[in-house]
């Protein structure tokens, strides 16, 4: 099966959004065995649309549309298709009440140009939104599909893979089972991944390997396609025991749990707590632990310790040491650790201080120098860095290793 | 003068590569004056190739292309191209001795693959590559041009700029200048925005206005085009000054000044301080602050009260408020951020509380109640919401709210 990806939105045209719709609905496609004929970006215009179409539909099963679905007047997207196949629009009269329901909800004033919303060409199925006032729709023509989805990402994320890849099923006919496996990697860089995958049997039948960096970590996808479901199953869990065997060190998780959902069911579960002392990364560690649901369960406190004097008062780093060593040194970085440990009266306290940059560098500790730390459990254990990134990077990739560090504790993997 | 984009590569059909040269050659095209017609991306297969460039050049009056260009098999964009147009291949001499030069230099062992770099399509002018191995190269077909360079992000950064524009210019003469504006507005619905800007005089000559929602603020992009620099600069002001005054209120901020940016600005200037108190946001205002390089000026600390009893403890909110009001109150959100000014001994304290779920709700105070109180440079503010989105948005909505609160007491447009 061939299908075409279509994002619409003049701002996309203008580069003022980065497109980041195709390449994820590309990878979803991917997984599901299917095969991509090509991906195209036009302006929220009649005849580019119609044009962009009739070029897909020329080499795709089905076309894949986001955006331009919204209340504005330069959100035509439904108007155009609904023109492009000579249909008429009407009003789904459900999808109407539900949107201004939601208004209600929300105490958002109605405004008369969110009923077109509602409309939909003749003969479309609708796609619920359960995030926003946008509604998708799909189309049958000659044989093909036609769905349109808005084009938000965080709304793409949500539709795509519940309201577009069962239709895409249907219109493939009874599919071979795929199942993927996502395999988290951290401390590793790409090319050793390549390296080790390569020396690797994966010459299963069905069975693929992607490849995706996501700053700060990188992820294996496999997936496993066979008509029978078992087949598919043994095959997954081969290859799945191979890459583990021989990248082991690395993996701290799979499918969708993330560096802090893993520390986060691992403390729930040992009923161990946590208080974190954050200079250069911030507050964006708690920021990540609060994200996961019933955080609050192990997570005491976090204290951004941006001021030396906060060092001092709050978290009991002696004054000589700050001048003796430095705020960023691998002293002061184990003494935060032990202090908010200490004063949140918990099994395990993290710290981190550095320098993010762009200024603050000296030759011996240049921009980038970063010390991270973990208290409890055992010894203190602290680690140095020499990151060569921007700001913001150094702030996630020393979140990420302060996290590891824990999780490679709790685990014992140290 | 209207330009096609062309990304040409497997990698982008499977979403391993996030295509981020499209985006970035149309901010170029876009600032020179002239119009994308589509973007279109397609893999390594010369049908594709050769039906892509036939569907860009019906519409553009020259085509942009990167990818395809290196020394392995699957490389086939220059055979391609030349096949397209039943140009023959030559190999340019100069280049390869050019090629063989910078092996040598950098001590690579040479394969003889390389020379397939060397080689063009009768006719082609060559585009230097200063970075790597792959020249690009520029073809006339019926008063169109094609432009072909390599897809590697950082060299499309040096080659486009300085060898593909010139070629473009030649090709269209004298351009337009455009300038642009970004209008960033928080705390008014896309509906509200459409309604107030359609009631506004905006009918300039080549005046467009753009509108972008990047949750949880809007943003409006002015754009102005004219052959006369003084006339744009005229145009595009008055269009900004006709929309500041019908939505002065919701206007924190212009162009890349986020709101973590302005309110660092407005501290900075004033030399004030900042401590914070997270409980909901559990340290994303320190994250977005910390990330403005030079923040240690102005913020001393962060606390992320998750606990009662760090409430308690650290910010000296009494027992009995968290008992008889809640953790979740106005007053407990004021306590917080009275506590954390005095414990920081800053001008000002930010604080927040709330539920963010997916759990914890109640029928007085359900999923998404939320408080951000501010102390300090008058009396104590305290704002309630009742957010409906996800807990990561929750979480961005309330810092946005809270960084925005400051910033009304800070220009003193409460």
């Amino acid at each position: 099966m061939n299908i075409g990806i279509l994002t619409i939105g003049n701002e996309l045209l203008t580069g003022t959004i980065q497109d980041i719709n195709s390449s994820y609905i590309a990878r979803q496609i991917k997984i599901q065995g299917w095969k991509i004929s090509s991906m195209l970006s036009v302006g929220d215009s009649e005849e580019a649309i119609r044009d962009a179409l009739a070029f897909l539909l020329a080499r795709s099963n089905a076309v894949v549309a986001t955006g331009g679905l919204g209340p504005t007047a330069d959100d035509i997207t439904t108007e155009a298709i609904a023109r492009t196949f000579r249909l008429p629009l009407y009003t789904d009269e459900e999808v109407l009440k539900e949107i201004r329901s939601r208004f209600e909800r929300f105490r958002f004033e109605w405004t008369p140009n969110n009923a077109k919303q509602a409309m939909f060409p003749e003969g479309a199925r609708t796609i619920f939104n359960p995030y926003g006032t946008a509604w998708g729709f799909a189309l049958e023509w000659e044989g093909r599909l036609i769905t349109v989805i808005p084009g938000v990402p965080a709304e793409v994320r949500m539709i795509f893979p519940e309201g577009v890849i069962p239709l895409l099923k249907e219109l493939c006919g009874t599919s071979d089972h795929v199942l993927t496996r996502t395999i988290r990697l951290f401390g590793i860089s790409e090319s050793k991944i390549d390296q080790a995958v390569s020396g690797i049997d994966l010459d299963l039948p069905g069975i693929g390997i992607g490849f995706y960096p996501r700053f700060p970590e990188n992820q294996l996808v496999i997936s496993s396609c066979n008509v029978s479901l078992e087949q598919a199953e043994l095959n997954l869990r081969t290859a799945e025991e191979r890459i583990t065997a021989a990248l082991s060190k690395y993996i701290y998780g799979y499918d969708e749990n993330t560096i802090e959902k893993t520390v986060a069911a691992l403390l729930t579960e040992k009923g161990l707590t946590l208080a974190v002392a954050e200079s250069l990364t911030g507050g964006l560690i708690t920021d990540r632990l609060t994200d996961v649901p019933g955080s609050s369960l192990f997570l005491d406190r976090g204290i951004v310790a941006y001021s030396n004097r906060c060092k001092t008062d709050l978290l009991g780093v002696p004054e000589d040491v700050l001048r003796s060593h430095g705020a960023v040194s691998a002293e002061t970085a184990v003494l935060m650790a032990e202090g908010v440990r200490k004063l949140g009266g918990t099994d395990f306290g993290l710290a981190t201080t550095g320098i993010a940059g762009p200024s603050g560098g000296s030759a011996e500790k240049p921009v980038g120098t970063v010390f991270a730390a973990l208290a409890g459990g055992g010894e203190p254990v602290c680690r140095r860095f020499a990151f060569r990134w921007d700001r913001r990077r150094i702030k996630e990739v020393t979140a990420h290793w302060s996290l590891e560090m824990l999780r490679r504790r709790l685990t014992g993997d140290e």
